[in-house]
């Protein structure tokens, strides 16, 4: 199992998120690309970061739209996506070649990543933009969206994501935040769905039906208080179960 | 001899120049990377355009200044510097790479590239990020300045860029635009220059004088008017003198 | 009848539409308010020209997205809409004070104009920005549109839009672009559509059928070739026809 | 004496500063005009925020340069210095208008507040701007500057600003940060020397020496640590001695 946080969310002067302290714990990061957050400074700082704590480097590209943090929908074509997803892995490339150290995945953020869910469109120009700029990249989405096919049928290796600490709808999608049960606030609790996750390839839903739920990575929110106290818990669960806690590119075929 | 012009610094709904013309005469390109011009879509058409025209690829980072067009100094640290130039040159190589094509050579834009014709500190930033990102790249800059020496200290193949059309000083700086022979307006004169660069490695100052001046790039700018005929005839001017026309990668050593 | 354009759309180094050449036959303008496109700089100079022409003077909030020039839509809560339109507003109208000339209306850009045709808590949002900022100015919208019932809840005058070389369908929308008769381009079919909307308040639709359209400002778009001469086209024809030309402080009650 | 504080330094997702908490004991605010920091929807809460604390609101116009939070040079014209300060102005001023809450002073900020202290034709554009917009509003400067020699030139109310917690060179400058002595840490220190300023004029410069020190402001940075309890004591000691502390329309002539 990869553990994967978003980070170098900071801008210029502002901070956002302990990204040093949440690499003490996880295998994999998502580094922001200075579209919706992050800057040439903090990407090549985050890269450094990342390189010392041994943690795999990946890139987290997202809607053009500082002043959003990318959570917003913004209409853009699939050409349009294509364009902006190729400009942003190739920027955070350079960080990765000039720190000597390798890129490893790409994920979309926020509301592109909502997006590539269920736009089989878009998810292929996301798809397509990662394979023309490295085929060699693993395309991480989430579980069951249309993105995991695009990556598949772009060839590129994919991996499922899932969320720990995120309650699930019997379809497969997220709680939307706000509703009872969209967050999971007991750490016990999110460590039994991992491993039940890895174990048997399901997850509870919030009217206690069981859904499939392939799960190769598990993402954590820094933002969340005491995020990197759960990342070390779950970690610890998931390794006294007798599980692998490594990065993608060592346990995907 | 090589013929470079600055190009893709269209943005948007802007448009800016007549890139495919100048394509058919020139036989390098400075591709905008979305900083001072350009953005993703521009720049993946340019890079398409220049890939059929048959002319080299460069990267052409500038101050992230968009509405001032990289053309106001702005006071980055060298650090900074370095920076912005990783994040532009990786951009446009992962450009390069979507579209088969290679990435050749790397020259600063507007007042970057005037602020680093005379300091040191900068030069040495630029060179670092090209050198850090791609050991292969030639770092093209103004004949005489800083930082082609800057690229010598970081072990890149550098090329020397002369203007045809602009008058020179004793010093082998700029006459600066406003000045009475800023600008040299009659072609044949132009043609007749260009020429004495690569013969005798000179060029007649405004006050009369000789001044050395080495040549293995010369700069044309699309928004000047009638660049292209300009281009055509200095071009013919060189082949007719029995001179190499072609990219930097194939003349330097 | 009042003839009215965008203007004021160039951006940095970068030119668009002949707003001078316009202004010569129209009677109100809408300036860019640096989000879209424009920056201080040419809101400084469009607001000049404009009262240099003689035409009143209207403020064209759009979407924060210059690389997409405020075409695509960007899903910004009725919150955020009311607030960029406060700041964009306000910036044109401490132009106009600068320029001791009145700011008489506004109106939306591109998409923002489209969702609130249709969306009532955007037109709200839109209508209650104004309102707050100067209750004078007038509203101006597409005719029949919910942004011009929104502004009337407000309290504010408002002006209904329509296209004078655009189809419409039945209900009143226009015929989306790309579809055949999407555009009118016969002159005098324009001038005379233009004055059946204000003599019988209706305008012939794609199939042949009458629709009802109050008309107290035309459209036309700079970028269109030969805007220019359209308008004084319609202009004339609208005079001959013995109709007024004025801006709308001078036609609303 | 008038005590102020920059504010309203956020920006989309990104917080910075505990503005409520500074605005308890201050009585004047600089809000953030959306080019160096800010957004619309911050402004609005800003000054939502300053109503209620009943404290004076001023507009804090800087340079556009987001990711280098308007700290860094970036040589504009005085024409584009002049356009992008009645852009910010205009644009705060809509807020207070739709907040129905006046405003009251303009003060420079970061780089471009440093440049007026001492170049003349920026200094100058400012106050243009601002007396273009609103000659009603009061132009705070750093004491001594060119900026508050522009702003009676330009006919406005201005006043000299003192910093209170920051050492003095005998010329007036402040010492620069990293130098010993640039920073004052001792509160009771810090309240002794406002006191000075008011009573004598006067400030102890690094060296001894004492040079002449007009305050009609104090500045504090909400950044710095500390910053509320700061305010708190200098408020209570002057208020102590029995000094008035007030906005500036209140005190100025």
């Amino acid at each position: 199992m990869d553990l994967n946080a978003d980070v170098g969310e900071s801008f210029g002067a502002y901070r956002l998120g302990d990204d040093a302290e949440l690499m003490k714990h996880i295998t994999s990061v998502n580094v922001a690309c200075g579209m919706h957050a992050g800057d040439p400074l903090i990407m090549r700082c985050t890269v450094a970061l990342a390189k010392e704590a041994g943690v795999a480097l990946g890139a987290h590209p997202g809607y053009p739209d500082l002043q959003g943090f990318g959570r917003r929908h913004l209409a853009l074509t699939p050409e349009e996506v294509e364009a902006f997803v190729i400009y942003q892995v190739g920027a955070l490339q350079a960080f990765c070649r000039a720190a000597r150290v390798p890129l490893w995945h790409v994920k979309a953020h926020g509301a592109l990543y909502n997006l590539a869910v269920r736009d089989a469109a878009v998810a292929d120009a996301i798809a397509r933009a990662v394979a023309r700029v490295d085929p060699g990249l693993i395309l991480v989405g989430m579980a069951g969206s249309e993105l995991l096919r695009a990556g598949e049928r772009a060839g590129l290796r994919v991996a499922s994501e899932a969320f720990a600490d995120r309650g699930y709808n019997p379809d497969g999608t997220l709680v939307a935040r706000g509703r009872p049960g969209a967050v999971i606030h007991d750490p016990g609790m999110v460590v039994e769905r991992v491993i039940r996750m890895v174990k048997e390839g399901t997850v509870t839903c919030n009217d206690g039906s069981e859904v499939a739920m392939r799960a190769d990575t598990i993402c954590f929110h820094g933002d969340t208080p005491g995020a990197a106290d759960l990342v070390r818990l779950v970690r610890k669960g998931l390794e006294q179960a007798g599980m692998a806690v490594a990065p993608l590119h060592r346990l995907l075929p």
